[in-house]
């Protein structure tokens, strides 16, 4: 099994890719979930779940097909970690 | 007590606001989170959760003192009706 991108962990049965992410305003919760949006329309890849809050965002990816998290989820939890950003936790 | 807006339940305890909505396409739910955003920045109250997938987003809102949601979150939940539209169930 592939280790998951850093801060992610697998949850869940069949496993769903997981993280928390933690910010320090809601102006910073939105903008990562601004990119995220705008990530999920170049990929075509959407989170089966997001649950935000004003300084916080869960977020959990399935693979389409009810099985493990491939490659593609793996990848795209890698992009996720790149929008966070140096502030996230 | 209050009489819930349309669709709005109180749930847990302290009691918080709950309401699911669903739509028809991942478009129709950004778009409805794009304008509860616009809500946010325009009251400045921010629903304590808010959980969504392509085609749903549940909202929770709780009291900011922690008591019972009272006349202000009762007004926001009727404003965040008004902006699912008639496409929302």
């Amino acid at each position: 099994m592939m280790e998951p991108p850093e801060g992610w962990e697998l949850r869940g049965r069949p496993p769903a890719l997981f993280r928390r992410f933690e910010f320090g305003s809601y102006r910073e919760t939105r903008l990562f979930l601004d990119g995220l949006a705008d990530l999920s329309e170049e990929t075509g890849m959407h989170p089966q779940n997001i649950s935000f809050g004003t300084t916080y965002a869960n977020i959990t990816l399935e693979a389409p097909d009810g099985g493990e998290p491939g490659q593609e989820e793996y990848a795209l939890a890698a992009r996720i970690n790149a929008l966070s950003g140096p502030a996230a936790s």
